[in-house]
């Protein structure tokens, strides 16, 4: 039996007896003496290696990525056979740490302090004696209400922290309950649920409901003085809404590290919006727990065993 | 009894039956009907204010400060007799906060995706795919061995924080032992700890021993692919040690909300130093508990019990 694994990352997972693993390059096609793979790792393929594969490998029976976001590869065309495993999970620590330095960085105003520095000036303005709870702007974690829309691994990661950093943390999702200790509402509380909001985080992921729903109505909905930070999908925001919100000051700031589409192009009225802070898809790309994940499926696989994360086509 | 309360915070402390609070201007001299206080609450006072209680309160019995440096109290001219208590802890949860937002600012390259978001770039080399944890810059929490230097309240606080963000904590003090479930070294094993060291937080108050302690030895024992974080006092550091370290690449950034002197002028060479992030001295400003902390030292002084952070003098 055999595994292609990818060149993009160094792995090297405890395989069952009887397998072989064997590296290919994730930018090509997938070379002749490969093509009787049984199983295929993916991280970040370029659509070339990923249609190669569909094409090539006959014998295939899972194709493991190593993304949570597995839009590209369920339309690469594999056979229906073909069973198709994410690498869900395996972000939610670094997009959780990405996620917090983005709330931090816009509660404590680096973008401001840096501008600053960029002129030599010491910005009084940002420092010395102040209040906690301003009227027009919110300052610290501690005694804030953050809203977490999506509430999966990364937003379960995330709760205890924003937490133990004094934030009352609630979650909006498709179905309500409580999850990772903390009350999750439905969606269509939301209305409700915005206004008392001091940070809302999107942790929403790409599909045909999510498209577009973070819009002007939920920017009128949250205060002035509050922040957004979307680590999730650029397709969920109406970017045109975020930038008149900001211009607007319906919202006090923003982040992002995700925009629609990526690379931002050079002439998005994002680049230049007031308060918005931007990061390249930083927030994950790093998977942890890959040759563990790895490991489990080929022997899931092999056993008949259910696998992880398996993905419905 | 009379307490003066401070007019640069709003203050409603639960004072004991007899006692009677008074509001003053903390940029101003104390005026006559006022001279007979009890207790003096003082937060960011001018230098005048200082010297005017220290002149005109001849029966003042208590100074209680919500800073936790009292080096310009100390020094105010208050009679031998009269004790002086610190806001120590008061300001722990939000120069934690302010620490992590550092930290978290320098390993997720926050300086540099706002400049490339300056020039409207999509900044590639700073998100997608991406190493863990690569040899010349640490790039995440997860894993880090963090080193705090100075182990109070501060750090105390930040240890388990850190800890749930994934990294490795160690203390370095005067004083060696278990504190906050972390290990902490003495200051003599410090050539020993520092090698082995990602993040080096400091938290030194400002006092002669500790003087220009983080100097050249301490950046050339750090590795290069390190970061150093000062949110104790600015005369800790040796500020041309740290501008040679990162302009040779001893250490791969820093961070600073303190400087010496405060205000930064304007031809420090700090302010174009590279990789260095300046705040200025935001992390804390603003007390948590101070009301509670008034009250019950009120009640302690009245009760001839101990006073919570009194300052020997």
């Amino acid at each position: 039996m055999k595994i292609l694994l990818p060149d993009t990352i160094a792995l090297d997972p405890d395989l069952p007896p009887g397998w072989e693993g064997a590296v290919v390059d994730a930018h090509a096609e997938i070379p002749p003496e490969h093509h009787d793979a049984d199983v295929l790792v993916v991280w970040a393929p370029s659509r070339e290696h990923l249609a190669s594969a569909a094409r090539v490998l006959t014998q295939v029976q899972l194709v493991q990525s190593l993304s949570a976001g597995m839009d590209k590869i369920v339309v690469a065309g594999f056979a229906p056979s073909v069973r198709l495993a994410s690498g869900s999970g395996l972000h939610d620590r670094t997009v959780c740490e990405h996620t917090l330095t983005l709330v931090l960085s816009l509660l404590r105003r680096i973008p401001e302090a840096l501008a600053a520095q960029g002129e030599h000036r010491w910005s009084r303005e940002l420092g010395g004696p102040q209040e906690l709870h301003p009227a027009d702007r919110v300052t610290t974690l501690i005694g804030a209400r953050v809203l977490i829309w999506g509430f999966g691994g990364i937003a379960q990661t995330m709760a205890p922290l924003l937490r133990a950093l004094g934030a009352e943390v609630t979650g909006v999702a498709r179905s309500a309950g409580t999850r990772a200790d903390t009350p999750v509402h439905a969606t269509e509380e939301l209305p409700e649920l915005l206004p008392h909001t001091d940070v809302l985080i999107s942790t929403l992921p790409a599909t045909e409901a999510t498209a577009g729903v973070v819009d002007q109505r939920v920017f009128a909905l949250l205060p002035e003085s509050s922040c957004f930070v979307n680590v999730g999908r650029g397709t969920v925001v109406d970017q045109a809404a975020l930038v008149d919100a900001l211009q607007q000051g319906a919202i006090r700031g923003a982040a992002v590290d995700v925009t629609d589409p990526e690379p931002l192009p050079a002439d998005s009225d994002l680049w230049s919006a007031p308060n918005l802070l931007i990061t390249p898809h930083a927030a994950g790309g790093r998977p942890i727990g890959a040759e563990e994940r790895i490991a489990h499926n080929v022997r899931a696989l092999q056993d008949g065993r259910p696998l992880a994360h398996e993905v419905r086509r």
